[in-house]
């Protein structure tokens, strides 16, 4: 099955402890449709600004990634965000946000992207994710939001919600959205929001999913050089969604896998800057981090005894 | 085989969100022992006040732990803390510390406990763990430690790192030990300081293994009522430690599975203030939560083809 991603196409300039770069391609949706491409058709639907040229294409059509829903903007800029993070690499500070052309983006779908099967609402303001959500029947839709749109528009947000098969968000999010500290009475506050199933971000912590009825979590694959993790949460959740399209099902023994899948994405993507390292992955890396992930979370039945 | 421990047996005055106790018994050796006494014999080295009464001494005998070793000094008190917890139940606030009986404590081992096989050098100052360390000719030698002690005796502290063979010690305190933020860099810097196996502890987040070779990471049991985290971190390493005696092996499964145990001890121990809950815990309840953990981290291989 195919997926429609909505989100940024952006342009990022970053700062981490191990480097720097200046204007190179990021957002949400590119993210996310370069992970989802090694598992599934991915379509885009976004907007970009004349300084999107052929280099940056490139990222896209390399990895079969359909770009005709991608509006382009004569004598505007693409979204632009800069930012910094520190030695821990679990907190982006925000140095710059340019929306540029996003700031009067519209989302109008073509006839092919609203018959997507599957749909990702990207990290992008909840009406936009709702106006799309409408114009797609999609028989499976996930979301993701971020805590800008859990302060700032806390209604819509819960309106957009009701139409969401599977929530996607971080740790620090689902708290802020559910207003509780614990994650499993926040998972359940979310879970009677709408979405019927919620997978949690945990950075290097790993990532955990609740539905009413069932819980799985797992450790992230263990990296010593993490150098930018910007895209990381929008990788994983490609990996993700990719899986679950590619073996067209959402049963738990599906998701537990699109889950360690999506883990193995983010891995990947946060050693180099950007799409460095995606854009060079292979599946034999993809499957042997899987194993690998498989090999360092195993472990045997026991019981014990009353002593 | 039986495990002797050293550590503090003392008296806690706790405010979480959820309550408050005053001088409710607690401390590193007890936690310790009562959490490793379902899997073992244990014997425990330590000095209390008068103010160590029957009702104390019933916590230990309750479960069988061997407290001829336990020093009472008369007209003085025991160690007492006094801390407090926010919705953050990770990270506790000092609001008092007197050492009482501890400020001049010597242990003075017996016979019987310098013939223990498995040593467990709770968190004391260095310098008196190593004391120990050397009256026991223990076969395998685990020790845990603290921030204050790698701020303030980091010569003793590598000193006594020499001689142990697992430290368990939780992310933070192993960032601060190396002096590096990633922790599998982190546990690569410890490794090289004399512990053949590294076990870190992550609170909500699980908890993982290193040695050299191998590497392993499971995430918590998910609780939606932590009342009181106190005693989380020496109930893991009772569980553990309690685990690997029973079964009188230290390889890599059993370890995974000491892991599992450790967390299951440090699941119950925080659902109730001090060591009640531990207290009325079953055999049926633990190897239940095993079984438990085992299903809620359990996926299924799988192999992603070229698409």
């Amino acid at each position: 099955m195919s997926i429609l991603v909505v989100g940024s196409v952006a342009f990022d300039s970053l700062k981490t402890p191990f480097g720097e770069r200046e204007k190179i391609l990021g957002g949400s949706a590119t993210y996310f449709s370069v992970a989802a491409s090694f598992f599934t058709d991915v379509r885009v639907v976004a907007v970009v600004g004349e300084d999107f040229g052929p280099d940056e294409e490139a990222v896209f059509l390399d990895r079969q990634v359909d770009i005709s829903d991608l509006e382009r903007v004569e004598g505007e800029r693409s979204f632009h965000w800069k930012g910094e993070y520190g030695y821990d690499l679990n907190v982006a500070r925000t140095l710059d946000t340019q929306l540029n052309v996003f700031a009067r983006f519209k989302p109008r779908l073509s006839e092919a992207a609203r018959q997507s099967p599957l749909l990702f609402l990207g990290n992008i303001q909840p009406d936009l994710q709702m106006e799309v959500c409408e114009q797609v029947g999609a028989r499976l839709v996930a979301a993701d939001t971020m805590n800008y749109w859990i302060d700032s528009t806390p209604l819509e947000l819960r309106r957009m919600l009701k139409g969401v098969d599977i929530l996607i968000i971080n740790d620090s999010e689902a708290r802020a959205l559910a207003e509780e500290h614990n994650l499993v009475r926040a998972a359940r506050a979310i879970l009677s929001m709408g979405p019927a199933r919620l997978v949690v971000k945990r950075g290097e912590y790993g990532a955990a999913t609740f539905t009413r009825e069932s819980y799985f979590a797992t450790p992230a694959y263990p990296l010593e050089d993490v150098f930018d993790p910007t895209g990381a949460g929008d990788s994983f959740a490609g990996g993700f969604m990719g899986y679950l399209a590619a073996i067209n099902s959402t049963d738990e023994a599906a998701v537990r896998r699109a889950i360690i899948y999506g883990s193995v994405m983010a891995s990947f993507d946060v050693e180099e800057f950007g799409c460095e390292r995606m854009r060079r992955l292979t599946y034999d890396e993809i499957n042997a981090r899987f194993r690998e992930l498989r090999a360092i979370t195993h472990f045997e039945e026991a019981e014990m005894p009353p002593f």
